[in-house]
């Protein structure tokens, strides 16, 4: 007898004839003894299209009301797939975010999970049915509903199942697994059938879509093991969990296990802030305040002995607060002025043997100077090493890199 | 400084244009210094939209699960028109009916709404914020979301009214008003300027679709002043109150005040009920607990002295209650067998002067057979004669009797 969290994104939903395959595949998997709780995405486009009607009305809408909005995406899904279920012949119920206990700090359109207060998710289980729940979506004692951002699903099937103990989150996807690198780019990668937490985490935040970050993040700190696997077959995909001996050895002669790419990158340049104690810390804390994740970031050589010109890059749907920020505080931090710049792709490689093999960020640089291709700004971590070149070269060099790492499949 | 209390139905903000156009008479009314709730259903034909697809997964969903799915519609209208709103420049913020505190009894899309907790209302009016609310819904202590069933946003709306004892109530509607019998039927009917609870109320179960016969019977209770008015125009509608003094003294020249046609009726007839104390009482019960409205009760004479027929009228909406719960309580209570039979329409006339001038029925009848309509039913109350009669006879027999009753137009 297992516990299951099952999540299925909104392709998976898009219509009728899908929203019943999904029934049968959730039906198939409770069988006769276990329990399955399910987190589904909004039908399709559906997101899309409330977005759409939102910007006829109103070019600048409150968060507040966007995730009134949203939220109603999930909602209809979860009905539907609860009745689609029932019409199997099992029983099941849908819950909103706020009805499965999914408690959000607050924030409107990118709220973090507090809290999840499991007990009618168990109460229904124990009955006997299958509870379809809500993703991307959580609230607050006071009953206001947040949305989690976009992806967010991921997170509330980890969430749920850390919560709940489950013994695996299967997160069910259009493609087999996580690849070595996008297989629509590099027909020679190959599916990896057991990952860490770290590189997966990596991997997801150099911008293999497959999972979202932050629901990496969180499986690792509860340890919930994450099965990503194709919703069009039943083929084995892609294990997530903790690092265990067998990987260790195996990573011994695989350096690199994977090459990323993030086409959805925006540059900025703060110009001439001062080179004053706090100035770095006042700029990025209103970006962190206004929600913007910010990744790679280069202070480059000095201009003058005061100032100095910042780069640093967001996701490029953030584009609209990050303005709204900069026009603020680059003023008040006595910087002179700012620019984004688009049309550039962040280029990784990933890989938890990095570690003890030195001279990979270096072979990674040879790499691209064969490819003629300029590097616009580098960043490394421990098992990562990203570097943000032009959007057109992207495809040729993670194909040169897949194969210079020896990720080729044969 | 007055609080008022709008409510504008799907077609009003069936599309960005529309929901433009409904802000825009919303921020009027607000001008500088009025309250606004405004109470909103869902989008056009968005309800007809889910439940197809609901039908297309499961022929019998749970109502549970229709609750949830139909709940969204009003969400993403409240959403919209917030939005909409605030792009005009004047605050707003959209509720849910559970965040609304619109408290109902837990029962499945025929719900009733128990009390209204108006503190979160009231918070949001204070702070000068037109309060948007999804009509239609309303939700338990367990965070369970009811709906009201068709057409209970009025409800929603009075029910407000009531509870922050507004000014006024308009409900916003594609006629001018109330009229004397429906227009596109009768094409000299006359708008009715003012008229009593009591009449709006017959006139409503009769089949005037304006109003819902619910939101009347608790405007009564309340005395929540109504003005039923066009969304199209600025004129004056027509006020549902408390009987005055000046409209007594006009019923005494005015016997009829309306004409109504239901042409949504279904006739039930209960075969060989037996004549036994409580066979009725255990029928009808079994109708009320699956919530279903029982309107005209004709027993028809005896058959044999332990058995009688039993017939009655229900709306077609119900069909499909109606089967389930007959299939059950008909052999139980050891009738022999019943029919459903469609094709009739109920036409009725009333007015509160009926009380003290004999003969109106007897009028009527008078009138239907000048027409050669045979009578199928009749049930009379104190200020109103209900006919129901074959549906292809029902427009002449409306005219003849706006002009019997002398309601034409000069």
């Amino acid at each position: 007898m297992a516990l299951i969290v099952q999540k299925f994104g909104g392709s998976s939903v898009a219509d009728a004839e899908r929203i019943k395959r999904v029934a049968k595949r959730v039906v198939e998997a409770a069988g006769t003894e276990n329990s399955v709780v399910v987190v589904v995405s909004a039908m399709g486009d559906t997101t899309d299209i409330l977005l759409d009607l939102a910007k006829q009305l109103n070019e600048h809408p409150q968060p507040r009301e966007i995730d009134m909005l949203m939220a109603t995406g999930e909602q209809q899904s979860i009905a539907l797939l609860a009745m689609a279920i029932q019409a199997m012949g099992k029983d099941a119920i849908s819950l909103t975010g706020l009805q499965a206990g999914v408690m959000t700090d607050g924030v409107s359109r990118k709220s973090k999970i507090l809290s999840i207060d499991c007990h009618r998710v168990e109460e229904e289980l124990e009955q006997g049915k299958i509870v379809v729940v809500a993703g991307f979506q959580g609230g607050d004692e006071h009953g206001e509903i947040n949305t989690l951002g976009r992806g967010g699903s991921d997170t509330s099937a980890v969430a749920l199942a850390a919560a709940l103990d489950a013994d695996v989150c299967e997160i069910f996807t259009d493609v087999d697994g996580v690849y070595t690198t996008d297989p629509r780019i590099v027909p020679k990668a190959k599916k990896i059938p057991v990952i860490s937490y770290d590189e997966m985490l990596e991997m997801a935040c150099a911008g293999a879509g497959v999972l979202q970050p932050r629901s990496v993040e969180l499986a690792k700190q509860f340890g919930v093991k994450i099965h990503v696997r194709s919703s069009f077959n039943y083929n084995e995909g892609t294990i997530v969990q903790e690092e265990c001996e067998m990987q260790k050895e195996l990573e011994k002669s695989m350096v690199v296990s994977g090459v990323a790419l993030d086409d959805n990158v925006l540059q900025v340049t703060v110009f001439d802030t001062p080179d004053a104690p706090g100035s770095a810390s006042k700029l990025f804390t209103a970006l962190a305040d206004a929600r913007i994740n910010v990744d790679m970031i280069v202070q480059s050589g000095n201009r003058t002995e005061q100032e100095n010109d910042m780069s640093f890059t967001v996701s490029s749907d953030d584009k609209d607060k990050v303005i709204a920020t900069l026009d603020k505080i680059v003023p008040e931090i006595g910087a002179s002025s700012y620019t984004l710049t688009e049309g550039f792709g962040k280029v990784s490689i990933i890989g938890a043997g990095m570690i003890t093999n030195p001279g990979v960020a270096a072979r990674m640089f040879q790499v691209l100077a064969e490819k003629q291709c300029n590097i616009k700004m580098i960043s490394t971590s421990e098992i990562k090493v990203s570097c943000l070149i032009d959007l057109a070269d992207c495809n040729a060099v993670i194909a040169a890199l897949h194969t210079a790492f020896g990720l080729d499949a044969e």
